[in-house]
């Protein structure tokens, strides 16, 4: 309510071109805060607050890619151009990605050399790999300094670079030498040379290394900033640690939703996403699924006679079905997640099935004990048979599907995560049937 | 390959008391990957290596809780004292919760005083919560100091603490001031007053503020290190960006987990967890799985009569019932994220309803289509009838089930990724039999 009300006086101001008011008002804003609010006013007054923003770049680099488009196409091309040229270089080549052919070519000529120059080079890397996440802007240090030129070189560099708490050391052919960071500058002696003080131990991955692998070794090693090198060995860029965060993100939103089947990118919001692209992410999983569930359902119809006779079996269809699709569920689960996080890697496969097995059967036998409780109850002590031995291999069955499936998808270079519980549970409810009336049709009469 | 033969002949030269080749050996290795080795080497070897290491006490809060317990069970008392007193002071209180109560006595008066003082403030704060991941040592400067002095202040703390690139400006009773990072400390000049250089708009939390809430801030702002206060408005701690980011993965693991009705924390590997553990992890789940499939199984009873008339309808079964599951679980999945990234708020839930109710029935359109035409071809008119109807009432109750679970667990005060997929699945599963076989018994013949 506080909210809204507050964006209600703003608007007004905004409005009746009170811009002094307006900016007064937001000056406490954080520069991410500023970009929710513009996303919430009419269109004229966000973009009239913000060419007006002394930040306004910055602010602009927090919008969602959809409100980015729509305030840039009425922002006159001379505001758009400096706003982009404002930008740091991983986010303005980001922001040109968005825009149709037409307004490139009408930004274009508007935007400096270097900056177009930059684009060009960003707009090369595959999405998805660091080459398209990672800056170009930098600090450079060169090894022959001492660290009192060093540091004033850095406060020079300062205003272009992402980061000055973390410096490269590089040779004329820009070939990384070493890493030094503003800590060992503040606390070495002033003429210490950059050479005997830098780190030349270097973590660094290629332009093409994946955006995953990029956050997990950042996480991994606590770094600041990741320096990414192309295949010449030259350094071409940095990841910094806040982008590694927004990744790492993205990247567990994108096997959460396909744990469910949901083939979205990180970037759909149910909240503003149409209904149409709602649709059609989840459509497809599901018409495939149905395909999956007629295996079930002509395993039934196989079965139809020792069905009819034993009505009984019917009650615990569902039971002992879904509880090999839920098994073979968690086991997926766990394996995905231990492969993204790499806690598991391929070899362990033979292991970690032989441990899968003793597991699934103490499940089994929990389940099994559980269920022919009440099959004895239902049915008799012959239909309790029948649930106990079909419950140890219903859930066996199902968990070695489920571990196994990760590792197969792994292996053939396709997402693990692709193993969706609904997919290994539309397996495993089709084994699941089978195993059941096939030992319901030898051990009950027909 | 390269590894073990690495590892084989690490080990042979600790065994051999060869110390010094073995730290030659491992000199150019990173903290996280010396924690590495030492978790896979023999438990003498991995001593004896720990305790010559420079780094060690890095190194040792590198270390997997269970393996910091292994390993320093068989320190001597002084060497783990030493290396316990070198920590952090959040790491430090993390490895104390892990000893049992005759070690942390026996351990107790080997600590320093301000050590002994730090792990009691920071073992009050309970579990998830800021205070609990918090550090004690961040650099701490008055208002009055000019900038030249205030960088002198933090050459003489950075022994002391996590960062010197955000410094907090404290008054006499340490209440907040300001924040000055290091950059503006480099880019001002050096008579600059602090009090005129420092952020006075904080971004701060309090102790008992959730981890996932910090992570979250964290990630919003960019920022390096988020100061912690106490109800008084004391500043007690920071918690740095690497901690966040390790937060986030955690909680990201465990909703994954949890997606898929597995009770675990982060914590667990399925690589060396012991198997009763992890059937204690799954079979709660599971087993109450098995009761709400038991509701399918009385639905089915209830309307035995018309299943044996139409013996036809058992083959759709699975598949219809199946559907409605599938998408209830797409529906979960995307509001469980959603929630969790802050993506959508409670507020939000009637918008939400009435948009999946248009996603539900351009879905439950599509099934409906495929399925009747699949129910013709195998049972006439009516079966297909039937078909149409049941899947989108299934559908449609699926979506919406699916998306009101995580809502009343958010209303609840309970997790909201405690509506798994396996959850509303057998939810939906129990309903879609009941949709399915009270329409065909109104519309088939008995």
């Amino acid at each position: 309510m506080k909210q809204n009300n507050f964006l209600y006086l703003l608007n007004d101001a905004l409005q009746n071109q009170n811009i002094q008011l307006a900016l007064d008002s937001v000056k406490t804003f954080k520069a991410v805060d500023l970009a929710d609010i513009l996303s919430q006013l009419p269109l004229d007054s966000a973009q009239l607050l913000l060419i007006n923003l002394p930040q306004r770049a910055y602010v602009f680099s927090y919008l969602a890619p959809e409100v980015q488009v729509k305030i840039g196409n009425g922002l006159s091309r001379a505001d758009l151009a400096e706003i982009i040229g404002e930008m740091s270089s991983d986010k303005r080549a980001d922001v040109f990605k968005q825009l149709d052919l037409e307004q490139q070519n009408a930004l274009w000529p508007a935007l400096a050399q270097a900056e177009r120059e930059d684009i060009r080079q960003l707009a090369q890397h595959a999405e998805g790999t660091a080459g398209a996440i990672m800056s170009s802007e930098y600090a450079m240090l060169t090894a022959e300094l001492n660290v009192a030129e060093a540091i004033q070189m850095l406060r020079f560099e300062a205003p272009d670079t992402e980061t000055i708490y973390v410096a490269y050391v590089v040779d004329q052919a820009r070939k990384l030498l070493g890493v030094v960071s503003l800590k060992q500058l503040i606390l070495a002696s002033e003429d210490t040379l950059i050479r005997d003080l830098m780190t030349t131990d270097i973590i660094f991955v290629t332009t093409d290394t994946d955006n995953d692998q990029v956050a997990k070794i950042i996480s991994r090693y606590d770094l600041l900033a990741l320096p990414i090198i192309d295949e010449q060995g030259t350094m071409v860029g940095i990841v910094t640690y806040d982008d590694a965060m927004d990744v790492a993100r993205d990247e567990a939103t994108e096997d959460f939703l396909k744990s469910s089947a949901v083939n979205a990118s990180s970037k759909l919001s149910i909240k503003t996403a149409p209904i149409f692209q709602l649709y059609k992410k989840r459509v497809f999983w599901l018409v495939v699924l149905v395909f999956g569930s007629l295996l079930s359902g002509i395993g039934i119809a196989h079965f139809e006679g020792i069905i009819s006779k034993n009505i009984v079996l019917v009650f615990f269809l569902p039971l002992l079905v879904g509880s090999g699709g839920n098994a073979g569920a968690q086991s997926a689960t766990l394996m995905v997640r231990a492969l993204a996080t790499g806690d598991v890697v391929a070899k362990d496969w033979v292991f970690l099935m032989l441990k899968e097995t003793l597991v699934a059967l103490t499940l089994g036998l929990t389940m099994a004990a559980a269920v022919s409780i009440l099959g004895f109850y239902r049915g008799g002590e012959m239909v309790a048979l029948v649930l106990a031995l079909s419950m140890m291999g219903i859930v066996l069955l199902g968990c070695l599907i489920g571990t196994s499936l990760p590792f197969i998808l792994n292996l053939l270079k396709l997402d693990p995560a692709s193993a969706s519980a609904p997919l290994v549970t539309s397996i495993c409810d089709a084994t699941g049937v089978l195993v059941y009336l096939y030992i319901a049709s030898q051990l009950l009469s027909l």
